[in-house]
């Protein structure tokens, strides 16, 4: 029975899975760079060669050999002759000698002898000079450039044999145009952890059929599914296995020869809670780990490892078992795949709008609403950080965590295990769902 | 060139190109729920019948008629007779009668009669009372549960002909959750909409090939591909265009004629960023909307409407490509979805650690590193706003908008138009790239 259970700590609890997962380096795939998106890298990528691999113009301009525009300014300006004009994606033929410039485009290669681009709009052309029978351009310069302006020295972006993307980074828009920069087409991935989905209850049945009276149709293969699929694994659904040990213990046995790791989801009784416990017991050890977390919603879960693989067992309430699963499956996950975090995952801050109670030695988990603050612009007592805080969390409580409370819902906020309750008024960090 | 643009503050420029687009409802195409994460609803969803369809328990326990509880207190129990256990899954077959309870299970059917459900813990079972020739079991009632509590009555969660998720709601994981609750296996979605990538420039060649001296990599086609993939849009790469008017109209026809929208990133040149203006010209009216903004990177951005379709010149430097295209084609795409942004694109707030300048009348995009703040806990002077803050912001400043540069930051933040900078030690929302 739950109310027996010896209570463990979120973090401590996280801590306790991951330490029993044998350390390794997660297996990895060669994958198109361009179809990488979300996925993590399963090698440091280094250069083989300097970006850029010859100098760039960051400007619209001429190239000029920096000593030339020396003391040039407006009331004073200097002037070079034209020699020519650097054609995008060729080698300039040109060599730039003393007194002259060419014509250079933004990204163009400068030509030997030059050593800065002086922008367009600090020169003026004026058609002059005769020389022997034909007539030179000369460009009038009001302004002087010092030896590098508007210049992209070699390397300058990256140098060779630079690491530019770690291991265990996940892939956003810009590694992949990172990566086609360096002609880098192909490029290894982390395999996507299988994460084996188990639902148990009697009562419990296939979302297409009409449920009898009784019988309440299977949420959790399928908001989980979606959950893992979004965290960067790979879901596979088992279907709904009854509340009897023997079937569920055939299940998971299946479940987790084909899987990197399983979850399953308990029926509701308590009876039913002990037969997941007991499965997991048959399965390999060390076995359960935790059972039990000082956490609403989501005390009765039980996390455990057989034979070096995780098997998680959810609350078999819909929203217990997305906000738990968002707590332990999704760091699991992203623990299988190497991912290294670099940045937080990003959250709103808001203002909490009522009090809310909780329970000191529990971490409370409360889904919320967020409505834009109406901004009363006369209001000049509030300090610069709440200046940015533009929205307003609104609890939204409900008798049992209903599924579409969490529908109608934004994001959830933590009350931490020390606590015992949030004021109205106080600044939350909501996570986003 | 760029000096004669007539430029646009950008929250207006993004308003006259969605302006001009015909107001229609997306396409919508039926799917699979369970593969609709992330897929934008095309219809509101209405629920068929109630949620829960029959009276449930929140806890395990006895089912009870409340009133036979009354004044029952741990120094004064009173004593139920126990007449049987409701069976997850199936309608109890008792009809409680005053006097008697049966064991429940969290979410099991109250039978008729029971209007409650004592918790587990507030009772105990005695084997007592001899009657007739058996022993009949009895539970201690330590409790008084008033009528409805620990029950969630039929359409607790959604009553029936309820609007629960309405058309241009986002999909994640809960919605699909919810949708299985109901039955609901096929859902409308919106279609992705399809959007061309054109990318020109003389110098840029197809990443796997390797650049001769002059020439660069093309970047922006598969960059840009993937923030189109995940913000659900459905891009297709034409590939590189030379700098040259008639093929770049040319293929500009064809694209636009096989897509939805379509995205030109312009050659380097100041020449053939007007190429790519009189390009757009061609393709039908009303053509050019905007050419040039008030925002850096980016200044030389193009915004269009040929014959109902956006047309958006980017510029050629791939990070101010993806700035652009974050700001301008994403939020495009979301229209073309028909997304109702229901809560704030989530963003990290961090305290900035140098100071940053910007022009007054120019809105910056700065690319940032987020680090997490190593806290003095003697500081008490902190406001609670200042409390929640738990990173820092430091700029990635670099000569050229790097593709490097923005792939070692974490995310962007903006100088507002009306500033002229921001100060070391404020706030600043950084967008997670």
């Amino acid at each position: 029975m739950p109310e027996f259970l010896h209570l463990t700590p979120p973090k401590e609890a996280l801590q306790k899975l991951l330490t029993n997962l044998e350390v390794r380096n997660p297996r990895s795939e060669i994958l198109e760079t361009r179809h990488a998106l979300g996925r993590v890298t399963g090698e440091d990528i280094i250069t083989s060669h300097p970006l850029p691999e010859f100098p760039r113009s960051t400007v619209d301009g001429y190239a000029v050999n920096a000593q030339d525009t020396f003391g040039c300014s407006e009331s004073l300006p200097g002037y070079l002759t034209l020699v020519g004009e650097v054609i995008m994606g060729k080698k300039p033929s040109i060599l730039l000698t003393p007194g002259s410039c060419t014509l250079i485009h933004t990204g163009g290669m400068l030509p030997d002898g030059a050593n800065a681009v002086i922008m367009l709009e600090d020169t003026q052309t004026v058609q002059s000079r005769k020389e022997r029978n034909s007539y030179s351009q000369e460009v009038e310069i009001r302004h002087a450039v010092t030896e590098g302006e508007n210049v992209l020295q070699v390397g300058e972006d990256v140098e060779k044999g630079e690491i530019v993307i770690r291991a265990g980074t996940r892939v956003r828009p810009v590694e992949i145009g990172g990566c086609m920069a360096l002609g880098i087409v192909n490029m290894r991935v982390a395999i996507k952890p299988i994460i084996g989905i188990i639902s148990t209850g009697d009562e419990i049945i296939h979302p297409e059929k009409k449920p009898r009276i009784g019988q309440v149709r299977d949420i959790n293969s399928y908001s989980l599914a979606a959950l893992i699929d979004s965290a960067g694994g790979n879901p596979i659904i088992y279907g709904v296995v009854s509340d009897n040990l023997e079937q569920l213990k055939s299940a998971a046995k299946k479940a987790i020869s084909e899987c990197d790791a399983i979850v399953i989801t308990a029926g509701s009784s308590a009876s039913s809670r002990d037969t997941t416990a007991e499965a997991i017991a048959h399965l390999g050890e060390p076995g359960v780990l935790v059972h039990g977390i000082n956490i609403r919603p989501g005390k009765p879960t039980i996390l455990s490892v057989c034979t070096g693989k995780a098997v998680i067992g959810l609350p078999g309430n819909p929203v217990s078992a997305l906000v738990i699963a968002s707590l332990f499956v999704v760091p699991l996950i992203e623990y299988l795949l190497g991912l290294r975090l670099t940045h937080p995952h990003s959250t709103v801050l808001a203002k909490l709008n009522i009090n809310v109670s909780s329970q000191a030695g529990r971490e409370d988990w409360i889904a919320v609403k967020i409505l834009p603050i109406s901004r009363n612009h006369q209001d000049s007592s509030r300090n610069q950080a709440e200046e940015e805080i533009n929205w307003i969390a609104e609890p939204i409580f409900s008798k049992s965590n209903l599924i579409f409370s969490l529908v109608k819902s934004d994001g959830l906020i933590c009350i931490p295990l020390e606590r015992t309750g949030i004021s109205a008024g106080e600044i939350v960090e909501v996570s986003i769902i």
